[in-house]
């Protein structure tokens, strides 16, 4: 026989990993309530067709495919039978065969199945909708140390406002959540996609914009040197290169790189994105960011105003970073990166503004903005870092031994009596040694260990044992179920 | 642009729909957590070799199978590529072909992946072992009313022990789920294989035990005189159907019935399962069964017992039929299967013991015993009956108005101590008319609205609106918290 086992980068979870994982949702769910989100679910599989060409040619490739039921090789149409795939197809390989044997796969993120369904329920749905999806998703990715190829993802989103006051909650939700998981020691990287935009402007390139938000997002991973190295082959100048590690290097807290980023736009004469109201005046610009104009570092501006007025007080652990870039190309305003210092993981959350998510469903113009939290990272932190609640996902509080008739007669109604009180409780199933029902309670994690034996029962009492106390008392069923019942 | 959708027999859930679902989670979570059974997940996706021969040959059918990543048609082995599927593989169709492009599947059941998890940590986990799991299936099966491809399964199972005391827990299990759904109006069918089995023995048949057993789960849809003909045509004399309906059809409550098959059994001859023990002395069979030793019986007057003591009342909801077979051929031991009255649905729960589950992946003998609850059924059950709890799905209680900077200024601060008291709140995002912000509030049932005109920030005040009620009132800001806070 041959031994089971479960595909590359799947995982069971246990007890013990369940309420783990319980306690992370638990924290992320409350806050997206708090919030104001309301959560949703679409289905596992989705059509190619929805799926196909949103996540780029890579993402194509790493969709999970499932065959079409039946006889997927023939196409039967009253009674008559046409083969779909030919020796043809086979010969030309799997990208003329997929089509005619598979239409659905799996979610391979929250996103698209977010947009799909805002575009099919446009109707019926109050905007701005808000809504929060913690579902899991699946790549065909090469497993590695923090990636698996089933994973969890927590979404929130809220499309049809362009209010910053969105942005500004999606900061104090993220700090909300990792404050609520005691990974109080993280980062949260704010950016915008106009603020790149603008400093691609002060480049003076043409036509190199993806090419250079490519190489920055790169910049973590390759360094200065290999950004360099990277861009002189895309055709950018050395002087260029120079003027852009100058922008992108701005020292200073959040509002002394917005001032000196605004000073580098302006010398290097890049077009105000907005128009100014009222006369058009001169002004001091060190004075007063606002007069620029600057769509992305007056958004950012203002994101820090709200947040302020928010009460919010970790502006510690809030970055202005100009070097983030985000791959994915559908984000148009604010982009976020969350990266819990001193573990060596990947980002742990992550999202920005679009301003078109839905287009592809026929729906265009929906402005939105989301993050996303990956549950399975949140998890590997918490672990590195010893920080989840001891347990071993137990909840049974009290275990009833049994060793005679008698015993299972006075255990059955004294069960009944805890769980009527809330009580998760266990009669041993079996009239076995006390040692093996001690061996079970410790085992499992079970706090309480209840006997009724004869002596007991003659005088009306019952003994408990505090399993971790190693301490036992003699008590009336009464006393019993209110010392359970308060145990919790 | 082709219109979006969703693939046949899949759902999206709107925040509706996710509260009404969460609800009936909620109630059989904290059952089976009562009842001492500890929650585990498994992936979504088993090899086929978990998952085929396990559910018959229209199981394997219906199992839906996923491609293989990467180039599907080749084997890549030191960058020698060999083509895996030829032109004979096509014309011998899809037997031929799926086992080299497809190694995965989707989850059927969680049974199979029950037992493949305890076979593989079987060196572990502490037996006996209660787990409870709460997960998505997936079935090619024709969509219909109630029948869908993706679908939730909720299982309780207990293995490594053959207590009768388990048997007794899931009556009383489904009898809490379904009177804390509010479904009261139930039966819980109650049988035994060894009764069945007893019964074909009285009939004298051979070798068509399983044909008996087939025939006798159809008697709800074809009735007496379908079953009679397909018996004729198995074989069966008509004798022996006469007999067959005599014992199928006794009358009487649980006891009398069980009373009634035991004289039927002696009377047909038919040997004992077990060994008297004691003395082989003649006894009046109407006076006790015990004596007779016919495992089903006994087994089913045992669970009985077991359900007296444990103080359950609801005798009445709980059948012994003698007509309940349930298809699945892995029960050996008392079969259960749960029917919701006066609604035209299927049964919403049934389960059963089997004796060798986890045979099939090197674990042999070990007993155990689990249920299962469909909560799409049960979901369709309670919408029927109008037994959901009101709601929209919204949690937040209270929006706070936004029509100028001044409101967003007073705004922000209560937003964070509203949220910061543990009451889910929102700011409108933008300052638009208040009559668009009420009726955001109403679709979404929003109970609260919060304006701070300039009127009332003069006074140190807020409006509270109870939307419902449609009745204002001045408040402090304090007061208005408190409000807040208890009206949840």
């Amino acid at each position: 026989m041959e031994k089971p086992s479960i595909p590359q980068g799947t995982r069971d979870f246990g007890p013990a990993q369940v309420a783990r994982r319980q306690h992370i949702f638990g924290v992320i769910r409350r806050t997206f309530e708090q919030f104001g989100y309301a959560p949703i679910e679409t289905p596992t599989l989705e059509n190619l067709s929805v799926l196909t060409g949103k996540y780029g040619d890579e993402g194509d490739q790493l969709l999970f495919k499932v065959l079409n039921s039946g006889n997927f090789l023939v196409k039967e149409r009253r009674g008559e039978i046409t083969p779909l795939v030919t020796a043809d197809d086979l010969a030309q390989g799997p990208r003329a065969v997929l089509p005619k044997i598979a239409e659905k796969g799996l979610r391979y993120d929250l996103t698209v199945p977010f947009a799909r369904y805002v575009a099919m329920n446009r109707a019926t749905l109050t905007f701005p909708f808000k809504r929060y999806q913690m579902q899991p998703v699946w790549r065909a990715d090469r497993p590695q140390r923090g990636r698996y190829r089933e994973f969890w993802q927590c979404d929130a989103d809220v499309v049809g406002t362009d209010s910053l006051l969105c942005e500004a909650e999606i900061v104090l939700m993220m700090a909300q959540v990792l404050n609520g998981l005691g990974l109080v020691d993280f980062t949260i990287k704010i950016n915008h996609r106009g603020v790149l935009r603008n400093i691609y402007q002060a480049l003076g390139g043409e036509g190199k914009e993806t090419d250079l938000f490519v190489a920055i997002d790169k910049l973590d991973k390759i360094g200065r040197d290999g950004v360099t190295k990277e861009l002189l082959e895309k055709g950018f100048s050395d002087a260029a290169i120079d003027t852009l590690f100058e922008l992108l290097t701005v020292s200073g807290g959040y509002a002394r790189k917005l001032q000196r980023l605004l000073a580098g736009f302006v010398t290097a004469g890049v077009e105000p994105d907005g128009q100014r109201p009222g006369p058009d005046e001169p002004t001091d610009e060190a004075d007063d960011s606002e007069d620029a104009y600057y769509r992305g570092l007056n958004e950012l501006a203002a994101v820090r105003d709200l947040l302020q007025a928010s009460g919010f007080t970790q502006f510690n652990r809030l970055e202005f970073d100009p070097t983030l870039a985000r791959g994915l190309s559908y984000y148009t305003g604010c982009i976020f990166e969350v990266k819990i210092n001193n573990v060596a993981m990947g980002s742990v959350s992550g999202g920005g503004r679009y301003d078109n998510l839905t287009g592809a469903f026929g729906l265009p113009d929906v402005s939105g903005v989301g993050f996303s939290f990956g549950v399975d990272r949140l998890y590997d932190c918490l672990e590195e870092l010893d920080l989840f609640p001891a347990g071993t996902g137990t909840l049974t509080r009290v275990l009833l031994a049994q060793f005679d008739a008698a015993s299972l007669a006075a255990g059955l109604p004294l069960l009944a009596q805890l769980r009527a009180a809330g009580v998760p409780a266990e009669l041993y199933p079996d009239a076995a040694k006390l040692k093996k029902q001690f061996q079970y309670a410790d085992q499992k994690g079970i706090p309480y260990l209840l006997l009724a034996g004869p002596d007991e029962r003659a005088a009306g009492q019952v003994k408990l044992r505090d399993m971790r106390a190693g301490q036992e008392q003699l008590l009336s069923v009464a006393e019993a179920v209110a010392v359970l019942s308060q145990a919790q």
